[in-house]
Formats: structure tokens, C-alpha cells, sequence
């Protein structure tokens, strides 16, 4: 290994993007790599100089480097298909990891698994790596880990494990809805309003079907009432997250939940849950991630040792 | 006139499509055209050489040819604004009907205004028509209209006015998210699954929040357990209508509803309403807009003659 080269390399391998982080012996971070070649972009054949390519200048002279990834590269259109384990089962992901022939013997890659939950039908890739995370600081933490994103997972955590969980496509559609639909013309932008937000918030918490009913509205309030297009946007947003927090009330009622996302978007969930009675604390996303990873890379370093 | 020409031109001008219908003295149907020149592929300047060159060869040497417009040639965006009538009014569209100046002489266009309510916000422009053309044929109908669509639409219709009514975006999401969501790899082409369907309506109408829920499960349906592209799209419509019929039970509970839209759609919808405990009746979707349409031409010719 190259003097002040990484000893290990934390990979979170998702559809849009590739992150890694160079790893020193300790579980410092020595560097942080962002590379858009996610599995959507990928043939089964280009994950491996995909990699090969962004750690060229770090790979050891002698033995190998090794690199603990999870997400999709784990799917069955990914790198290698690592199949999900099914829930109850503990969060730590090194359990059921799966190693891809390489043709470069300086790279030694394990891929994490993903969970499924039979009924009702529901899977995850990544999450579970963070909810490893979130639990290493935490082992005995009995309550509802929240991940906002593109797709929203809820998870039950209890006794060490994660009991079942909860998928929402909430933030695929505040993506698709602005941009696709006829809310083009009133919610595209990047404009906010929070008070309108709250206000959907509640809407979408006391009436049943706010979100059904609400949608066009949004549009009609620009024709005939002007409503600006942060207003739009901020009450798209609010009428989905009150939805969802109305949906998985199941879920988190009464119970602590731990949000880990993006720290704008986690901010809106905090503020919602609040809204709705519940009481949520703010995680760090990366560290999370790289707290999952470095629990898996010291489970499997344990076992091959 | 020329000998067995139209005389008067019946028109249907939406977003994307235009539909003409020549039309006879007596009111019957010489010819039906139509053409992908909708609002949103036309500039202001656009609409009269559009029509010209659709109506050319009918055109009269002396005179002019009416033509009775409903829909999106009246929108703001469209050719000549013609502002929305507020509910509750009568259906009827032939007051507030705009005309927009041409360059050509042989040509008179009247264009039909659409209806809005302020609170909660909804507009509508095209199914005033269809609803006034279900009236002619009921004039005492007390009950709901309702027209399936890419934006669907529930008239409270009474004393022969439109009370009030309601848009749904349902038709837009089925079209959608199977088109730009993670559903595109689940729930694709045009299979159908006419059991799962009928399941997924029973379980939007039980359950509370389903469509929020059930979204991302008919991915993990067909990753888990295989689902079928026509299971999982029969689902998704399933959901989405079932929702829609929950949101709107204040509206039909209890009443008698007439459906006006493309075919297999309101049998879709028929069929939903019926198990839901409603009932419903299906017009056909042509007839109703051009019985609307006659009724405007025939008020418009009695203010002018």
C-alpha cells in the first residue's frame, strides 16, 4: 500500500451516483469521491473500471485494497446481486455480503445486502447500512428510524433489529409532479413558502384524501387566486409529507424517531412530525452511511481474519 | 354556401387535439375531423390558419361558416380569453361566449367560456359543454356528472345549474408514473389484470391513505413475488381510482351519477362506483359534447338572428 494510501475504501453505490470515501486504518476519512456513474448508467461489465478508474492513484503496489459498498451494486440489475435478507434481522449489513469476480487483483469488493419484508411486499438497498449506522451509536435504541428521499423508508427498530419497514415514494413524486404534470405551470422553481407549507401540512393531517383532492387546487389557486409558485411548490410538498406522516402514523406514533437525510429535506420531516405530535431527532446522513459501512468493514474484516 | 356544405362547424379545442364536426342544417354530423393542433402546440397567431386550413375546402363563397368552440382555445394561453363563469350557474355555455377578430371574412368563430369556483379553488374548460349536453337530454337531473379524463371532473348538478365541482388529477398520474417513476419497470405497456384491479379499489375504499401506502408496493410486488406489468398497472388504477372515489363519496354518496368519458375509462369508473355502492349511468362521451355544442350554437343564433 502506498505510504498514506487508504486501508479501506467505504462505497455507497446508488442509481444516480457513486460516493466513496478513501478510509484510513483508524476509520478516518482521508478523501470523499462524488461520481455520477450510478447503476442507471452502468452495464453489469462497467462497475468494475468504474472503479478502477476513480481509485487508480490510491491502489496498493502489493495485496489488495478493500472496498465495502452498499446499495445497489447489490441489486439483481446491478454489479453482483447480494440478495436481500428478510426482516426481523439485525440492521448490520456485513451478513450475506457477496463478492464480485474482479479481473484487477489489487481491488477486493464486497457488496452489503439490502432487506426485503414479504407482506407487506417491501425492500430497501442502502437504508439498511444506515440504519446499521444509526444503531452502532444507539444499540439499544427501541423506535422509528426515518429516511427521507427519493423513496422514504420507515423502519420499525426493536431489540436490536429491524422488525419491518414502510417505503414512500413521496419524494419521487414531489420530483415528478413540477416537472411532468400540469403543476409545471404553477410549482416549478425553486421558491418556498413556509407558511403554506404548514398549512398543507395540517390540511393533509385532519382531512382524509387531502392529497387526492388537493392537487389540482394547486393549479387552480395560480389561475384564479395567483398563488406564486414557491406557494404551489411548498404546498405540494406539504400535502405529500402530511400524507405520508398521516399514513405511517402506525409507525412512528408514540415512539422516538430518528431522522437521516439530507438536512434541508430531513428539516421539513422534523418540522411535520412535530405538527403531527411526534418528536424527532436529526442524524447526519453521511455519518451515518459511513458509520453502517465501518461496522461492515470490521465485521468482515473479523471473519477473514 | 356550397351546395351540401356545413352549416355551421362544431369544435372541440383541447390541450393537445382538435376535433371538428361538420355539421347540417338539422343539426346532424356531415363530417368529423381531427387534428393533433391542440393549445399547446399553437402560438396566439396560430388558431385561425390552423382552422383555415382544416375548414378550407368548405368554406363559403358568400357569408361566413360559424364555428362553436369549447375548451383550451379560451384559456389565457389560448386563442381569444374567455373568462370562466363563476358556480353556481347554468351549464349552458353560450353566455359569456367570446369572439375572437380574423383576418379571413368567411369564417365566425364563438368561443365558450369555462366555469370556475373559488373556494375550494377548481376551474374547467370543454366539460361545461358536455355537461350542459348531458342536460339537454335531462334537463331536471338532479345528481353528479362525472367525466373521466386526464383531469376528472364531479359536477354537483341541481335546479339546473352546476352547484359546484371537483377536478382529480387521477388520469395524470396513471399516466405518469408509469412512464417517469420507478413504476416504469413494473407497470409499463397495456397488460391488465382485471382481479387485481377490482382488488385494489376494495382495498383504496377500506383503507385509509392506500394510495400513499400502496405506491411503492406494487414495485416491491414485482421484485418480491413477480407481479405482472398488467397485475401491478391494474393495481396502480385501481388505487388511483379507488382513492378518487373515497375523496369524492360527499359528492356521489347517495346520488344518482352520469359518466361521460372515453369508453373503457368510465367502465372503469362504473365499475369502481359500483363497488363502492354507487350507481352510475354511461353516456357516450361524443354525443354529450356535440348535444352541448348544438345547444350553444342554437342559443348564439337566437341573439343574433
Amino acid at each position: 500500500m502506498a505510504e498514506g494510501g487508504p486501508a479501506w475504501v467505504a462505497a455507497d453505490w446508488g442509481t444516480s451516483h457513486l460516493r466513496l470515501w478513501l478510509m484510513d486504518a483508524g476509520g478516518a476519512v482521508l478523501r470523499r469521491i462524488d461520481a455520477p456513474c450510478g447503476m442507471s448508467r452502468l452495464e453489469r461489465d462497467g462497475y468494475e473500471p468504474a472503479l478502477l478508474a476513480l481509485l487508480e492513484g490510491v491502489l496498493p503496489a502489493q495485496g489488495h485494497l478493500p472496498v465495502i459498498c452498499c446499495g445497489m451494486a447489490g441489486a439483481a440489475q446491478g454489479w453482483c446481486e447480494a440478495p436481500y435478507r428478510e426482516v426481523p434481522c439485525p440492521a448490520a449489513a456485513a451478513e450475506g455480503a457477496v463478492e464480485p469476480e474482479l479481473e484487477d487483483p489489487r481491488l477486493r469488493v464486497r457488496i452489503l445486502p439490502g432487506l426485503c419484508q414479504k407482506a407487506p411486499a417491501d425492500v430497501m438497498r442502502g437504508e439498511e447500512t444506515q440504519i446499521a449506522g444509526v444503531l452502532l451509536g444507539s444499540p439499544d435504541f427501541d423506535g422509528v428510524v426515518c429516511l427521507p428521499g427519493t423513496h422514504t423508508k420507515w423502519a420499525d427498530v426493536r431489540n436490536g433489529e429491524v422488525a419491518g419497514f414502510k417505503t414512500f415514494m413521496t419524494g419521487e413524486l414531489f420530483d415528478l409532479l413540477p416537472r411532468h404534470s400540469i403543476l409545471r405551470h404553477s410549482a416549478a422553481g425553486a421558491d418556498w413558502d413556509e407558511a403554506a407549507f404548514e398549512e398543507a401540512v395540517a390540511q393533509a393531517l385532519s382531512v382524509p384524501h387531502a392529497l387526492m383532492a388537493g392537487l389540482f387546487g394547486l393549479r387552480a389557486e395560480a389561475i384564479l387566486n395567483k398563488a406564486s409558485a414557491g406557494t404551489c411548490r411548498a404546498r405540494l410538498s406539504g400535502l405529500l409529507i402530511g400524507s405520508e406522516l398521516a399514513a405511517a402514523r402506525a409507525l412512528w406514533g408514540g415512539r422516538p424517531v430518528k431522522l437521516v437525510g439530507e438536512h434541508k429535506l430531513a428539516a421539513l420531516y422534523q418540522k411535520a412530525l412535530v405538527q403531527a405530535g411526534g418528536a424527532a431527532e436529526n442524524l447526519d446522513s453521511e455519518i451515518t452511511t459511513l458509520n453502517g459501512l465501518r461496522a461492515a468493514y470490521r465485521a468482515l474484516e473479523e471473519q477473514t481474519s
